[in-house]
């Protein structure tokens, strides 16, 4: 017996027919003898129905109004499920965010979770077998006692709070991937599905990652140490044997836990970054905060940082990547700190492309990004820029070699399925 | 300055074009310097899609739940019309029935209203000169903390227990026709809007009442004394003088408010009527209750009752109405008792119409309804039935003569419009 939490995303729950095969899931795992907590999205195209109406209301709206109107979305989704599941003689039953309750920050639109009581759910457990239906993405602010709701894909934060208040042993994220990959299998046909990821690994993985849930479900795991488990949602439910020791998925968990270390867990890309870089800047203290304080109040978020030691000691040169969305916004945001910052002159590159290498094992390999360099050199791609961290390496390339340089690397590693 | 409430169905708020409409209603009372509580419902067809999916779940579903579902209509409309009147400029905030809240019985589906706390609305009408823009239909369950539901049409319920509670000088109900009229104008070009009807009239006005408002809010209307304004929602909002005395629309009130008191204020009439006539019935104590109590059993409501005194001291024949889908159920519900009630023979007919005669100054004058016998009798129209009471006759008469019945009647006590 286990006690787990079930997410379904939009997708899932995007009809009624739908909504009962969701059911069958569930039931599966209750008739295991598993103590479930389900949590659910809104219908598929339902909160963008209700994003366009508020939009329509008002261009700038209150968000507390917001998000009275689009958490409506997930209070359908579990009041059906909820029904469903009686009918099939599951005790279940729905529950709200102010009903639980969820307290959340009160930065509505994206609040985050404060405190979840888990009590009366477990009480509930015990005492009847009653499966929890929760609705995810909302909750509700303490101080005011307004509906709040986390931002687009906050079910799967939700998700993790809720397993983390319920000490449950795992918190399974149906989804329409079957798992996290070793890199893009759209890019690199060999691609593997991994049975284990670290915590620390998933959150670089980011590029991969983020098609399979949101990252900042992957923060509250780690921080409450739940094992979150990525599986698929198109399995027949009678398929999936809910005492299996090894179902397909991807288990996020605690670097303990994975026996087998490999020195690369996964290559991750981005094709949507742009370069800058500022030539012969000042090399003085203060120099960084004269850079990334105007872009930061612009709201430019600045990735891949790269400043050398001069060689004169007086001026060096600074490169970073920005979003390629807001290159031409930060190029202006420079050319007006000019005089403040101090530099001779400012170039930069749209056709560029970030290829990340993830690996816990890393930490105790030396020469893993070294073995990429000399790989990369002889494919004859040239590295703009190269930076570092305890589990990854992060180089800039043009983005004409993206995917001969991911499918490169991805073969140095012996990340190549079978 | 007025305290007021106004309420709007789902056909005015059906889109964010209708729900802009309504905030300019809203703004003209409020830049009149009026305190205003507003009570919406889902947008038109939501309910319905919502139930439908409801249905689809579970036939036999939990009636929590489905009050979980559809709820959800009435959450979406009270954010939109919030943060539209904030667009506009006045300053609003959404209510759900668990905010404000509003308790109620724990019927699931066809919940009452127990108790609402006004303080808070007024509060914020006095400090911040706030419209409360409160979801309709739905409430909360003190005991429990789930969502419940009045039943189809109870925003008009919840409309004016609001307005009760917040000690509002006037509930305006909005709605697709302009007011009561003294019968309907399909059948009697010459019907006119009436001004003010009493409480006691709009409950007996039954019929053409049920169009204009919910029942159980006239009830609590009378019960609170809550003056209840039906006004046309067409109207343009800028056409409307919200100072006016006499606005166009039926005032429903007390009926010291009614300086000339008419002798007759409407006709009502139903089709959707059965006769049923049990012959030589022994005339006994308990006999009503023999034949009463089985039918009510089987929950079918029975409407006129007409029992005459034997002339033989023996035996009697009881007459009375069923609604005509319930005919069939009715006479079969009577042959099984036949044994215990004891009767000779049933008969019945369902080509019959109810035609009633309201009027609170009945009370008060002599001869009312002898004068309508005699009228619809020089017509040719055979009365197989005859009730009375202090503010109400009723006559049943053949289907076919029921539009001829109603005209004759309306000329009768001067209803025609001028």
């Amino acid at each position: 017996m286990a006690r787990i939490v079930m997410k379904f995303g939009g997708t899932s729950v995007a009809d009624v027919t739908r909504i009962k095969n969701v059911a069958r899931h569930v039931k599966r795992e209750v008739d295991a003898g598993h103590e479930v907590a389900v949590v659910v999205s809104a219908m598929s195209g339902k909160t963008n129905e209700m994003v366009g109406w508020c939009r329509e209301a008002a261009p700038l709206h209150d968000a507390r109004e917001y998000d009275t109107v689009v958490a409506a979305g997930e209070q359908i989704t579990s009041g059906l499920l909820a029904m469903t599941l009686e009918d099939m003689g599951v005790t279940a039953r729905s529950w709200q965010g102010w009903q639980l309750p969820i307290y959340t920050s009160n930065a509505h639109g994206s609040a985050r979770i404060a405190d979840i009581n888990g009590d009366e759910l477990i009480k509930r457990f015990k005492e009847r077998g009653e499966v929890a239906v929760i609705s995810g993405f909302q909750g509700v602010v303490k101080e005011t006692g307004r509906i709040s709701t986390l931002g687009r894909g906050g079910s799967d934060t939700s998700a993790v709070a809720i397993a983390a208040a319920i000490k449950a042993d795992r918190c399974d994220i149906y989804t329409d991937v079957d798992g996290v990959y070793t890199t893009d299998p759209r890019v690199v046909p060999k691609a593997k599905r991994l049975d284990k990821v670290a915590f620390e690994e998933m959150l670089e993985l980011a590029s991969l990652g983020a098609k399979v849930l949101q990252v900042r479900s992957v923060e509250v795991g780690m921080v409450h140490n739940v094992r979150i488990f990525v599986r698929s949602s198109f399995d027949k439910p009678e398929d999936i044997d809910p005492l299996s020791n090894n179902p397909p998925g991807t288990l996020i968990c605690n670097e303990d836990e994975i026996v087998e270390q490999q020195t690369v867990t996964g290559i991750a890309f981005s094709k949507d970054e742009a370069q800058i870089s500022l030539r012969r800047v000042a090399d003085k203290p203060g120099v960084a905060a004269a850079v990334f304080g105007p872009l930061a109040d612009a709201s430019i978020n600045v990735d891949m940082i790269v400043q050398n030691v001069s060689s004169d000691g007086k001026t060096t040169d600074i490169t970073f990547t920005v979003p390629s969305a807001d290159y031409a916004r930060a190029s202006e945001v420079l050319e007006a700190s000019k005089k403040s910052i101090g530099y001779e002159s400012v170039d930069g590159a749209t056709d560029v492309a970030k290829i990340s290498v993830i690996g816990i094992g890393m930490r105790s390999h030396a020469g893993v990004a070294s073995s990429a360099f000399k790989a990369l050199s002889e494919k004859g791609i040239n590295l703009r820029a190269i930076t570092t961290s305890e589990i990854k390496f992060s180089v800039l390339i043009d983005e004409a070699y993206t995917e001969l340089a991911v499918r490169t690397l991805h073969s140095l590693y012996g990340l190549d399925k079978a």
